[in-house]
């Protein structure tokens, strides 16, 4: 396909960022030839894994050899170090959340058109084969118009122990996890959002919140409800979905789940149960024949890989599957989350009144 | 114990009024005399099952061998049977919901207290063996301070085909399972609502709600998400409850369930997963040792059963269970989450602003 091979730098060489080193390690488009960071430790730790180390940002954008800087930081600085990659006329990938605040990303954004220089954020999860399941099964109808979305991901380990669980460096459950999550349901749903209602947990005593459920109505009808929790030592399903013919469920990451639709046709009534105190026809199992359970369908596959993508891009090919206007709405919506989280109250204007800038 | 004998009718003899009579068979307390139903099929019932049937509400009310009269009729009429039962002095036990709406209830209230005589509402599932293990968890702290409740039943038969999906009746999930769920929520919670978010369920069709989630908080910092469904052709679990040192877990009415909890000490850090397309710490397992599961804990006792209750109380030995101040909140609650609902908008004032009825 393309014949030019690319080199990139990897910028906050942490944990993402050599996560980053073995994804393109075979990668034939794209070379790591360096990384920088500001810490000691972690230059060792790149010169160990066979990566050059530059001595500051500047070295790395003087360096005319370099074709892409990936930021890997803690979220804080992803505005600066982005604006002045594109100035510097790099492209630039960047990890997720891709700021701190919507603002920053419109002048990211801004920087990259004057410079006219790729600038896309690695919002990996959208490649996550539970998601593009679930896609499948919202796409095909596999249970009837879906009009109900539950996705969540709970841990039990609190906030990991660095900058993650600092205000300052744009810490917190709602921008680490939610990002993906909030991702995944506006790339899913293409509606507009009617109104947002959201809780955020400070149980941990973090000054960053270490999860939240949020309650999201789109105008096509759809409820959703996303959860993040960092203090669940039992988990639910990674995703619960419901459609007008059945259900579909997610467990975890190993994609163990189950589909169970309704049958057509005359089936017998459900007969009442004791439950607890009590009888239910209402909660009562369906009647053996009246539903079918089935194995979860093959998730969709996307046109390209993310770094695929990233060259296509690069080289005018192929639109971005991240599309910063996207990711601009996830950020958007984010914060809409923090202020309906904090004044206790729905939010209804998300999408009523779109931004002057965009 | 007692030496007296009390005489009772069922007024509405259709499922929960038959279920009744299998409840009082073996009863050394309560005889079943009669009951009183408009429908010729139910008195054909009523008299296979060996009770004799009166021919109008009339005449059990003036039958003076009557002591009580159970009302097990569609909810719409609750409160004229009861207080006229009530005027002519006769005990009344009553099915929940126990009337459409809180104004009805203060007058039965008002009826009870002006002929003295009691006025009890059957909430069983205050005795349902999975609320009563999971009060017991949130008593004794087994998982720590709990801080995050979740309650949930979920059906797949949408509503059962009789008055209950036509709202002149008093219809609707929220009224017919809601209340359960909530009394218990209130049974188990001491504190007061600082706000409620509500959205109902409409997929089905009918005039009332076929479902309902509803996210409540508490002064005590206790939040909490209570779900009813009818179109939920797979299950979540029946309880998942977090506290500060573990998760309990009941999947359903047989408790199958668990608890986990954190152990105390230093343990290993989890070590980062492979998840999706990305690695996480956050959501990796605990350590092994980090965490230790175990069975649930046998349920409280409640100091009476339901009918013990009931006769106690009319012989003025103890306080109601259930008592009317108590229903009286519960269905103030879900005339709240009608409201929150039907304005898509968080209610905090339901227990800052108290009726000046009370």
């Amino acid at each position: 396909m393309t014949s030019k091979n690319y080199q990139l730098v990897i910028v906050g060489y942490g944990g993402m960022g050599s996560y980053h080193g073995k994804l393109l390690k075979d990668n034939q488009n794209i070379n790591i030839i360096g990384t920088y960071d500001i810490s000691e430790e972690r230059k060792t730790a790149s010169l160990v894994d066979g990566y050059a180390v530059y001595e500051s940002l500047e070295a790395v954008l003087s360096d005319e050899a370099v074709d892409f800087v990936l930021i890997a930081t803690p979220n804080d600085v992803h505005k600066d170090i982005a604006i002045a990659s594109l100035n510097a006329k790099k492209h630039v990938i960047c990890e997720k959340p891709v700021t701190i605040n919507s603002h920053e990303l419109l002048e990211i954004m801004e920087a990259a058109k004057i410079n006219d220089r790729a600038f896309i954020v690695h919002q990996n999860r959208r490649w996550d084969e539970d998601f593009l399941t679930m896609k499948k099964v919202y796409d095909e109808q596999t249970i009837g118009d879906v009009f109900h979305i539950e996705s969540r991901v709970q841990g039990a380990n609190g906030i990991p122990g660095d900058w993650r669980h600092l205000k300052a460096f744009g810490g917190g459950m709602l921008l680490d996890w939610g990002v993906h999550l909030l991702d995944q349901l506006l790339f899913m749903v293409d509606s507009k959002i009617t109104s947002v209602f959201a809780n955020l947990s400070y149980i941990l005593g973090d000054d960053v919140d270490d999860g939240f459920q949020v309650f999201i109505t789109f105008e096509n009808g759809i409820t959703s409800l996303i959860e993040v929790g960092t203090t669940n030592f039992i988990q639910l399903p990674r995703w619960y979905v419901k459609g007008t013919k059945g259900t579909a469920v997610i467990h975890d990451w190993e994609l163990n789940g189950k589909i169970v639709t309704q049958n057509l046709g005359e089936v017998e009534a459900p007969k009442p149960i004791k439950a607890g105190q009590g009888l239910t026809k209402t909660m009562a199992p369906p009647s053996e024949k009246a539903v079918s359970t089935s194995d979860l369908p093959a998730a969709i596959v996307l046109k390209e890989s993310f770094y695929e993508n990233v060259i296509s891009v690069v080289e005018g090919t192929e639109e971005p599957i991240v599309k910063n206007e996207e990711v601009l709405r996830v950020l958007r919506l984010m914060e809409t989350i923090f202020k309906s989280a904090e004044k206790n109250e729905v939010i209804k204007d998300f999408d009523a009144v779109p931004s002057k800038n965009i």
